[in-house]
């Protein structure tokens, strides 16, 4: 599987396909597969010498499983590489995240739960301010708050394009999504960005043939909305970055034999689930909630991802007691989990969000597995401390399906 | 180092190859390495909270070598995948086992003892029984036992096709293999096992213009045999699987300088070590003649490969207690090759046969290695549990003749 990013001339190369190998040798049978997934999991002492926030946790629950069941520490991309949450969630469900970018609109768009179609494509805007020369004064429109910029998104769905459907969505504060549905709309135009200020916004250029109708698609929208804008003191202009268009994923169903279900709460979850086939289960609001929807479609679903953000949230905020409170939240529900009985546990996070940083970071994810044919390591607790000591070593987070599987029963053997 | 597998269309990528690197820096010296391969070597509790089979057995031998030496848990293949024999041994023989697929005509060649030849095409056969419709109406021809089968294909010698030179040997039950040597006969032809009852078998389909003329012959070699066999009650036809040429693997000698023996006791594994280009040394029927053969060859060989099967089959029995029994026994043989003084001592598995599962599994594999200048761990027993926190950490088993050529002193520097 070779594949050419767009920026520069880089062929990245996986070294070894594991979905082709995958694909070859999965068999179906009725096992159940739970991924408990707590947003950025894994953190660091605020103090040298002091202990983490998983540490600081009282987590009975979670220690009783890790009796149980094998841990390590997973490694999302790479050795030092902080994943966002596209890359971090791509590698737990089994995919490459260096062979399967999600372009930065696509992700946008998703993240805001919007259902990309095949041949969209999607495109974060910034609201900026032009001076009265049309040289950018300020790249974010003075950070325009959501409550005025909103409004102004709406607006631009005036714009109008024949032989174009035009979707514009509010994001949060100076950014919306575009997104462009039509005829043969290549995905791979520049920014309009220049990142910089005191010179105009840039045309949008084509990178390739295929690529030219949506450049001046983008261009005719940009006339149009400098016109809706002209007045408006803050935002009066726009630039667009980081076409795409829906990446082309293949489904748990058809990689794994599996049918997976996603029971999250925020838009960014469900979309990256949905983006891998996996069917948006329940309108839960609360872990419990989460719980009740996995109770009631247990019967339904070879496989369930259950994603709780608060983890990450208050390691974002360097909030390290309200990540303590939101780890002892997530280790309760564990037994709503097992009473389930699933052949396969697994308790992971997409990367590690340390308070001690406050943003998402490279250290490994501690990750337990836990099936009655695990090798278990003689560990009895679970932190960041225990995972670099346990059976799984430290590893790719991309083989945690593969592992899934194989202690689901669900792997044939490769070769005689 | 990019390379097509014949099933499907998949490119399978060789990320960093380790050969390629290893010849360029080989160096010869006098001295010996043996690798003593444990089938199946790696297990699982029972029950919880109970010990795996090496950790059950009484391994003094094992566990002293433990303490000079060096440890870890060998990843055969990739987190999760289970083995079978033939990737699982070309891994410690330090052959990528993505690259290098063993096709499973040629395995079955193999693993019944036929030399192969460049140019083969070796074909697993399965007797079956067609009614009088012609359909197939038992795939394995009531599983027809080798007392009864063997006879017949021997009587399939007897198919004649001009140019072309026709070995038919049986192997067990239903199973048989059929080699054809000639002039351009590629290896690509679909299988005729339809793979269900009820229908006819299928024709030979070549899946491209060098195989046609091997898809020919097959279709002559099935009417030739549709006439032979036309009487039997059980066994009145036969299917065609996994047509495969014989593998193209360097050689020890050109990829690591070492003149290699090998001494094992069952066909398979003298065959797989005959793909890499060792020699097969001795007719030891059991371990202790095994140690007799590795004695009196001692001068003749840089690396001897010693095969012992029982901790695999007795694993596949689920057998737990003669686990235990065949790994103490294995364990007893040490000091015969510590006697020898070799440079460097591995001992390893090709993959877990846990007994709990009685099959071959995807737990990494308890693997030791002493030498004069291995950085002992600290630790003074060898099992499951030990393995994990050795200095070998998790690796990919195919890393590990490097590390043994390393040991020996056989390698040169990287770059200056």
């Amino acid at each position: 599987m070779v594949r050419k990013h767009n920026h520069r001339s880089v062929c990245w190369v996986n070294p070894m396909d594991t979905h082709a190998l995958v694909r070859e040798l999965f068999v179906k049978n009725d096992s159940k597969i739970v991924m408990l997934v707590a947003d950025g999991l894994g953190g660091l002492p605020m103090q040298a010498g002091e202990t983490t926030e998983l540490e600081t946790a009282k987590t009975p629950n979670l220690d009783a499983l890790a009796a149980k069941g094998v841990q390590g520490a997973s490694i999302p991309v790479a050795p030092g590489i902080s994943p966002g949450s596209g890359p971090g969630h791509l590698s737990l469900f089994g995919y490459d995240p260096i062979q399967y970018l999600i372009g930065r609109g696509a992700l946008e768009a998703t993240g805001i739960g919007f259902e990309l179609q095949p041949g969209d494509v999607a495109i974060r805007c910034n609201f900026c301010t032009l001076d009265a020369d049309g040289n950018i004064s300020d790249r974010r429109a003075g950070r325009i708050p959501t409550e005025e910029s909103a409004p102004l998104a709406i607006k631009l769905c005036d714009v109008s394009i024949p032989g174009v459907e035009i979707f514009v969505e509010p994001v949060k504060e100076h950014r919306f999504v575009v997104v462009l549905r039509g005829e043969a709309l290549g995905g791979d135009v520049d920014d309009t960005d220049p990142q910089a200020t005191g010179v105009p916004p840039l045309e949008p250029v084509a990178r390739n043939e295929a690529s030219q109708k949506t450049a001046e698609v983008a261009k005719q929208f940009l006339a149009q909305a400098r016109d809706i804008l002209k007045n408006e003191p803050k935002a009066n202009f726009h630039t667009m970055r980081g076409f795409a268009g829906k990446p082309d994923l293949p489904s748990y169903e058809e990689v794994y034999g599996l049918k997976a279900a996603a029971i999250a709460v925020y838009p960014m979850y469900k979309g990256l689930a949905r983006l891998v086939g996996m069917d948006i289960i329940g309108a839960a609001q609360t872990l419990d909630e989460q719980m009740d929807v996995l109770k009631d479609a247990w019967n339904d679903y070879d496989f369930f991802f259950i994603h709780f953000k608060y983890t990450d949230s208050t390691g974002e905020d360097g909030d390290f007691d309200g990540k303590v409170k939101r780890t002892e939240e997530f280790d309760a529900i564990i037994p709503r989990v097992q009473e389930l009985r699933p052949t396969v546990t697994i308790v992971t996070g997409d990367h590690s969000t340390p308070s001690f940083l406050a943003s998402h970071s490279w250290h490994p994810v501690p990750t337990l597995l836990a099936s009655a044919c695990c090798r278990p390591d003689g560990l009895d607790a679970f932190n960041e401390n225990t995972c670099i000591r346990g059976g799984l070593g430290q590893f790719e987070a991309k083989y945690l399906m593969t592992l899934a599987l194989a202690n689901a029963g669900r792997l044939g053997k490769y070769g005689a």
